[in-house]
């Protein structure tokens, strides 16, 4: 019998601090060796001039999300996790989202059914608070933080889902007391539905006017009111998918200013613009999301966020509506009205690609960033580390296995999501992940998928180190 | 039949800019000339050694407004506006406060008959806005605006006064359209709930923890706020009782921005901090306001503020309980929390002169930025200048003559308000008004009364200049 | 015999803080009353829908001074104080330059006579100081700081002039000791002795190139060293001529840090850009000046600086040379490099006739901060205030009349300096000073010079109230 | 034969993004292995309990430098070799300084002379640069660059060694020619003699006057003059040993803009004050360095540089001089004025466990920024990397093994370096490392030397990846 099950032999391996080249040594799903020269092997991958990443870890992901009013998320969690593991991402962190009047439990219940055997990479839940009531917030969420759901979100915006500021003190005070980290959407609900009003009444209603209702001013603001409900609680907060500079340099103030705010942008910020929701008739739709897509300052200033740690995570917001579907992006009530439009856009897939290829091989972010940003961090944050994130010994084995030197133009057929479109469409891309493995096992080779439905488990994980007390030399 | 009705002769008239030795002629209520040797008058009075200062304009003053629970505010409007004039203070504007489900008009009517008559100085009403229904913001603000009612106060905390931020958007659009003026307390309510709560749940409810509730980043959070939404809808705003830096930051960020920003602070910012609610018993009482006092950096913010033009008006925020009164800062259920302590102190008579003696015989500030922030820029800024806040040919002759050498503590009894206490009992002072004048008469001489109770007129005013466009050469 | 001998009757008086439609009355040069209905005068000036503004204080113009090489300035005494009359300039403070190894009483002597009996307008003298030695320190500054020179001006760069840092630190310490304010030209000498010799190397001579030999960086950092030198002596400093939002905000960064940093915009920095030095052959000389002008967004920071109060003045930086001409912007070695071509433009009578129109006219700033920077101000931080700046009882009777109406396209003969040209020509304008008055009688009307050479006088200064202690209530 | 040399066995391995419990395999004095269980070796070292970390780089080192006036460093590379080993440093970077007239090559066979057999730790020179003639510029630096030695550092104060603007830039232009990286000992030269001057004259010339000497101010100042002679030169920067706020806001600032701005800070600005110097006598002799430590607030800005990423590299400034020594701290001069003390302490060997103790015992610090910032962030920015600074397979096996839960005192003899003295004694420290290896040998154990003299070799290094362009996918 040989000593490892898999070697990788020959590449770079990249984690968020060194590049080494040398061989890693899988055994029963774990990473048992780095070494040079390794060779007792079941099977010996060749990566010579190849980088070995750590799999992507997605910490923002919408799958299966009931999105009210007839319509339908592109994706279920076989598709969602297909383009994950397509696009080098081998750990999606979707969320269950809790409707109003139920419970968090139940809600639980209803994700996993939806998830148990059908994913190819793993996936881990966050959930979304959207009905605080007591028993939630006394009983069940110390409970699920206790149970590995160690980290939820909650919306300042969106009919249904924005909690008001009392609300959100009280969801703070619960992460607080249990060690959770409470991630924000931060957009001001009023303010875009005063905006969208307004528009309304002058017949600017096409799809480019979401952008219009939902300014910069709408996000800084909120961004600077959830970091100062979290200074009041003294807990830390992570704003998710910052778009543009103002709402950074809100985070970036409060992190010089000794608080614990955690930033997360997306591929969207960093390539789209409201320009692209300009088309001709309904084409825009194919870019609506919330926070829009800026303008080419606001996608340096992301750069920026990255480059000098004022993001820690880089996510994709995967959020998939089919474009040609009544279902999707083209409702009817969408038709007559940005404001109908369904939020989001696919991206799970495109997610490494895009970054590694405009950031790294463009010379924006190095290597040892993407990991950082892509992988590591996602998975120190949310508490799956060392389990994800990394190429260590004891780690997953999950891993891509990128030719840096690959080129292509981007398409849908790549990534292939659930979605009938990629925003992405026709990005020119260099470097792509060959080998997508997840706990020693091919999941995807050469873009086709060759691992089996219901490879990917769910994972419970440990409460953030941001959030959470911990022995500073525990390893 | 001389030339003139009164001379006020050989002293040192100051402006917000000049600072000139010559002689002030009066007739009929209004000067009519500045000269030197000017002689033919009825009257001369000879102000050799002294400050000829436009009377004082303070533009936050509150006055027998209904407070709720049985508390009654310490002033009507005729002790409110003798201690004004005691202070060399010769216009207040006080708050016409619109109760839920009352029109305006039929607030407006309830505080004209509370005041006609009755006032020792002249008053002007802006009106809270507490009740925006859309008969309120379609009808009667836009003709109450074109009435000379041109500015209105918004709360963004206090049970049954705030706004929410919707509300606030409708009323700022009104004042966009209307070229009205909007002043904005800035607190998060839903925070100060969120915290008194977890205060009294802990047992700090002594009047010390009224600071406790309410720290900075409650206000902070809050400005940032409103100056987002005013950012929105395209319109100015006055931040008013700015109480530490990093409000101030926050307005100052705005107008380096190029956002019409205003900003006002008050004398308790200056000269009381948190400790001063400390008291034994329910001695702290005297000094809950809102915002509260905080320590001594933010004073020093505070006085940048004023030095640095981030803020153009200075007031007193007068809102005055009697100590000793079950009506007043000793309520039955005050005794039991500080949350149902009556928030507002009396300081409309002690503005001046506590800013005179620690502000300009400190150092400071000079005695032109004296002028212009209590009594020029508060006119202009309100839309009652020329008439007030300057002494210029054509304005009406409202002065106050200042001992600038005159030494002596003070006292309630100086400043003699309806409260029983004032919250600057004690501070030294240097420089005193020793004759305060309405439009060319006497109202106060060497702090005596010798006024007649309604030589004070209400005031209607023009649209503020920073919120209605106006010919850049009209005079 | 008439009680006054002129008075200019109906106009809006304006000052610094107050626009009033008054009369001014005038008598043996001076203001001595302001009033309504004024008649009895010898001469009664109708300035019914004009504007009546304190006639300009330049402090900031170059005249007469030995420019080496060669070169001859463009205007003597006379021509300079015509033009600065022409544009309503009634005050100029040119330099008094010490050449190396001279006194500064031997200086001071040239330069008297080359102005005396020559003025049209009146003078005061800044001293220039290039040659530190311990006797212009220790002897010289300290009697002609009392004589009533009290402000001088050092350069950061420039071959023969520039003072090291050692230098500066010195001078300083005299300021310091005898209560003189100092100027500062902030531009690092060695950077622009580098980046001028890389220029050249490249063969990068031509004009435009004067603007890339001294970027934005080379000013602000100047900037910051100067301030912080002044820090370190504890002694308030006033930049000058500062052209961009860096070196802006390094001001403004410092007056909110709490030292008494004083700014200064001019001409060429809100109409100028770097653009203007790009003409074909040696057109771009015209605006050869340093700082260089910069770019539009540079513009708005200067815009900003004034609106905000970071910059106190506005001056012209007037220093002319004549285009056409071997000994003016066409030297021999001016056509081999731009390192040689004379620095400096015209402007002594452009700077207010622009600054109403673009200023003033197009709502960038108000009628009271145009007198504020143009004229109140420069007299008050340089100790000619209240004679001079303001119209007021007992200044002198030094006034502009502005016809705010007047449209009119600018050219060189409407300002006729010494000079050839004007870079300001072409721009259109609303607004003309059309009498300009000193200390009471008429230099300039419709146009034409009126006055005699010789009326014009020097004037002996105070201290600065920015680096003298004194009296808070003295007037 | 055994597989392995040895094996370091059961501890937790830390690198600057993971730390992973697994085993360490040496060959050959490299790492060849990381893998759980391994077994086949000479030797295996039980680090059960241990952090295996990186043995440190200390980027910052002064040995053996001449220093004027009779002036004796303390540590010849023996010996301060020593202290490194004996802190758990394997590689330090000292300096050879250039004296006026010398050629660099001649000045390093002097440093090479004095260090070739001595070391007990490896060492690579940076170069200093006080004389940059033509001959150096053109000819010596490139060719030493190609050389190996990439990077030097200049000085922008101290007699003989202080380089004017035109100087730095000219540097610098090499720096940028050759992709070497420059470091900058950033206080304003003039400004310290000035203030040196007037402090001897009032007499005050006590060790604590050193501090007074060298205000906060002038290092704020030269910051911002290198950055700014940088940028126009467009080359990157090290600003060393950086001690406070207003000088870390300024690196901060400048890498906001988006420059390459680096920054270090030092062991003595995280622990000591300006009072330290205060001590009766020559005491405080023991604390006077360059920058001079300040506050507790500025102490609280490094730790927030460190933590934020402002600050890249954390090193010791090791500049000894012994305490009791004439030839030492007590001059007969320097008993006369702080000037003639001379400037620096010791601190190679005490670097690491005071940064250990205070920043990640306390929390302040994770071990992963401890390790990146005290060996992988050193390493990669002076091309070191990945021979030195990491613990990955192909590294030099330099390591040290930390008992994390040691407590003990720190006194001078833990840490024996040439001088007498160390300004650290008596802090409590936790933690300490209890072998330190250098290429898989032990040179340190339970803090007794046990390598030989002269294990140690001199490092050539790779360009900065900072300074030089990369393939962005190298290994």
């Amino acid at each position: 019998m040989a000593l490892y099950d898999t070697i990788i032999s020959g590449g770079t391996v990249v984690t968020a601090s060194d590049r080494i080249l040398c061989d890693v040594a899988i055994k029963d799903g774990r990473v048992v060796a780095l070494g040079s020269g390794l060779t007792d092997a079941d099977e010996i991958i060749d990566a010579t001039g190849k980088l070995v990443l750590p799999g992507g870890v997605d910490a923002h992901v919408h799958i299966s999300q009931p999105s009210g009013e007839g319509i339908v998320m592109a994706d279920d969690f076989a598709s969602g996790t297909r383009s994950a593991a397509l696009g080098g991402t081998t750990t999606i962190m979707p969320f269950c989202l809790q409707e109003k009047g139920q419970s968090l439990r139940a809600a639980l219940k209803d994700y996993h059914a939806k998830a148990d055997g059908e994913c190819h990479v793993d996936v881990s839940f966050h959930l979304i608070i959207s009905d605080p009531t007591d028993q939630v917030l006394g009983q069940e969420l110390p409970a699920l933080v206790e149970d590995g759901y160690t980290s939820f979100k909650i919306f300042m915006t969106y009919e249904g889902l924005a909690l008001n500021d009392r609300e959100i003190l009280d969801v703070m005070s619960v992460a607080r007391d249990t060690g959770a980290l409470v991630m924000v959407h931060a957009e001001n609900y009023d303010a875009i539905r005063f905006l969208t009003e307004q528009l309304e009444k002058r017949g600017q209603t096409a799809p480019r006017f979401h952008g219009t209702s939902r300014p910069i001013a709408v996000e800084r603001e909120a961004t600077h009111r959830a970091i100062s409900l979290a200074e009041l609680v003294d807990v830390p907060v992570m704003i998710v998918h910052v778009s543009n500079r103002e709402a950074m340099e809100q985070i970036r103030w409060a992190q010089n200013k000794g608080l614990t705010v955690l930033g997360e942008t997306c591929t969207q910020y960093l390539v789209l613009t409201e320009k692209d929701m300009d088309g001709l008739g309904m084409e825009g739709t194919k870019y609506v999301c919330s926070p829009p897509p800026r303008d080419t300052a606001s996608q340096e200033a992301c750069w920026e966020g990255l480059r000098t740690g004022t993001f820690t995570v880089f996510s994709s917001d995967h959020c998939p509506f089919r474009y040609e579907d009544e279902q999707g992006k083209l409702t009817p009530k969408g038709r007559t009205s940005f404001r109908w439009v369904p939020n989001g856009i696919p991206g799970v897939g495109a997610r490494l690609p895009v970054l590694f290829s405009e950031g790294v091989m463009k010379g924006r972010i190095d290597l040892e960033k993407f990991v950082a940003v892509t992988a590591t961090n996602p998975a120190k944050t949310y508490g799956l580390y060392p389990k994800k994130g990394t190429i260590a010994v004891g780690s997953d084995a999950d891993i891509a296995i990128w030719d840096p030197k690959k080129k292509q133009t981007l398409t849908h057929e790549l990534i292939r999501d659930g979605a009938d479109y990629t925003p992405y469409e026709g990005i020119e891309i260099t470097g792509w992940p060959v080998l997508t493995m997840l706990r020693g096992k091919a999941v995807v080779e050469n873009g086709e998928l060759v691992g089996a439905k219901g490879a990917g488990e769910h994972l419970s994980r440990a409460k953030s180190p941001y959030a959470a007390q911990r022995d500073p030399i525990a390893s």
